[in-house]
């Protein structure tokens, strides 16, 4: 089942406002990095987080304040990530204290994000100055503004969201996310904010985040390295009107595929605009032995430094690919694997059972110069498939990492 | 106890002669593409390979052949891999007979290793055709034609030797070895062949290889992939005259040091001459809970993408440090990290306690625009320490991996 898209990002469920400013926390002043999220009502939320044993500051404040289950705002600012800083915590708590007093609400339904470089001290009188106007300007159309300004390296906004129903009733779920580069999510993680009309309670928005996160957020990777700030956050607040979805019904599965659904879109889009990327890269893994053997084999293919050059170079390397299934961790059978590419410009197979098959390196070229770019790899050990999301290496991404600190 | 080096390489040691010839398998005439290595008197061997579930055929083949403990010949080629095709072992196998008849000694005597392109079928014309001018050009000077004649990438030969006494009798101990780009060996790997004209029980030698190669060979990474053909080769042939090596007395424990000190050199050179690679990274961890967590967190740095590409642009980004150890797998308290970077240009102290302490910036940039870089963390977990090797990651590693197969 695939539900329609609509525009309106993390702001087209009803009961939700957005805004972004800049509030000077970066020196370039074109640049929004304070942005502003809002329920009209309580909502239940969850959240994801890094497993990065180093965890930012504002993760630590943000956890303590969803043991409750309840959430009314997210607040965030990008330029510094308020990690391995002396005074991380109590900044993130005086953050959210700011932004509560702004909205009248209470500071314990406030969720705190930060994104940017590790280690400086964050300032908190450009938040404190930003506020006002930040909190003026929310609005229905404010999601593209909140979208921008939570971008560090991003080239382009991610923004996605769907409709469904659920008991008849129609809902909406979107959301806006960040990340370009440190983005090797483990087990449950991105900087991502999701929102939802829909009514469902605090334990299976939690089940729904975790399960959804497993196949999609988890399944991609731009340089390996896993940020100590990822974090996914979801806020529903029921301006729908369905009736709330309490136990694991028709109704959770259809949340659960609309959630499914949104985040696979903000994946493809993180990973189209990974550091210095020029393609998007998609590992289709089928045969394998579990889901576990599956999925190590697809993060292995998108995370090798040797298969991303070959596809910058729109090098049809299939050895690299065998390679890295080979480290990879999964159990499989070498000589049964098969290797092919796939692009809106054909489809090439290159390996069959686990040597190397005669093809045209003509239509290698024109395959492979697309940009997006699908592998299929077939194994013939199980069942257990996985999909997993990735982009090139190519020269700006050393370019943006040799100096982004200064 | 540091053992002086010598000159010569993997024909350092008494008893040992080499060649390499350009014999066709490479288009470009001018670069040597196989190699050949001769003990005059038998010799117990030892070898560790590649962990990757996909092993090029000469391993398997050079496997095989070392079940006795005994060898007298290397060959090896560079070009083709011989890896994922449908005729590899065979060929690896012929290979090997044909260098036994040029030799007069028995097939079953000869370590075989290939190394380049994977996939393709290996063409054993040029091995036949090449094979008499290989043989007739032995000298004891050849380890140099030799090391050039098994590079792929790699813009230097890496020959090292050193010479040590046992039983007041002096012994030598050389090599030779090739890599530049797939490599993050595993648990024992590398392109690497060894000499020595100590005498040394077969038993002792494969402890020996395997305990050096955990501390050298397995702590360095230049891209994270971990080749397919990795193979590390040891011969030991007595001519030295000492009384074997057959028990772990004072003679194992020299014989150990020197193996481990050339190969710590040859691991240093590699990574010196990672593909693109403009500076030599080396990660010092102390004060790790057990010798397991001191490895995983000194490799997940020099893995790091992210604080590769900084170092390419001599930049402090010890935040990227910080989050490499974070997810490294080991377990630390974050709160007791220490980071400092250390090259012949000064000592910068950049992180106490898990946070960021004032650096003058210029101070660093000529600290980090050094040919070899350290980065020493200090843990507060333990007493255990490991010792990491890599390279930075440049714009030449994604030139050399874009188009390298074709």
């Amino acid at each position: 089942m695939t539900y329609p898209f609509i525009s309106g990002g993390v702001t087209a469920a009803r009961g939700f406002t957005a805004a972004g400013v800049h509030c000077g926390i970066r020196k370039n002043r074109t640049k929004r990095d304070l942005a502003l999220i809002v329920s009209d009502r309580p909502a239940t939320a969850a959240a994801v987080y890094t497993k990065n044993l180093v965890k930012g500051a504002p993760l630590l404040v943000t956890k303590r304040h969803l043991s409750d289950g309840t959430a009314r705002a997210v607040i965030c600012n990008s330029g510094i990530a308020n990690t391995c800083a002396f005074d991380g915590e109590e900044k993130a708590e005086t953050m959210c204290a700011m932004t509560a007093e702004a909205l009248g609400i209470t500071a314990n339904d406030v969720i705190v994000a930060s994104t940017g470089v590790i280690g400086p001290s964050l300032p908190l009188e450009p938040v404190r100055a930003g506020l006002p106007a930040l909190a003026s300007s929310l609005s229905r159309e404010g999601g593209a503004d909140a979208a921008e300004a939570i971008m560090t390296t991003d080239t382009v906004k991610k923004e996605f969201a769907v409709s469904f129903e659920l008991g008849g009733i129609a809902c909406v779920l979107g959301g806006i996310a960040k990340g370009s580069g440190m983005i090797a999510p483990n087990m449950a993680t991105m900087l991502c904010f999701l929102t939802t009309d829909a009514a469902i309670a605090a334990p299976l928005l939690r089940k729904a985040l975790a399960e959804t996160a497993e196949d999609t957020f988890n399944m991609l990777s731009v340089d390996g390295d896993t940020s100590t700030n990822d974090t996914v956050a979801l806020m529903a607040n029921g301006a729908a009107g369905n009736a709330p979805v309490t136990e694991e019904n028709e109704d959770y599965h259809t949340f659960l595929a609309a959630l499914r659904q949104v985040s696979t879109a903000i994946v493809r889009a993180l990973a189209a605009d990974g550091e210095g990327a020029t393609r998007l890269l998609e590992c289709r893994v089928a045969g394998a032995k579990s889901d576990a053997d599956a999925r190590l084999a697809a993060k292995a293919v998108i995370g090798s430094a040797l298969f991303k050059s070959a596809m910058f170079g729109a090098d049809a390397n299939w050895g690299r690919v065998l390679c890295a299934l080979g480290y990879s961790g999964a159990e499989l059978d070498v000589r049964g694997v098969s290797v092919a590419f796939r692009s809106p410009a054909g489809h090439l197979a290159v390996c069959e059972g686990g040597a190397g098959i005669p093809f045209s390196e003509d239509t290698a070229k024109a395959v492979l110069s697309e940009k997006e770019i699908t592998v299929e790899i077939s194994l013939s050990d199980g069942n257990a498939s996985a999909v997993a999301w990735g982009c090139d290496l190519t020269y700006d991404y050393v370019k943006i990492n040799g100096d982004y600190r200064t």
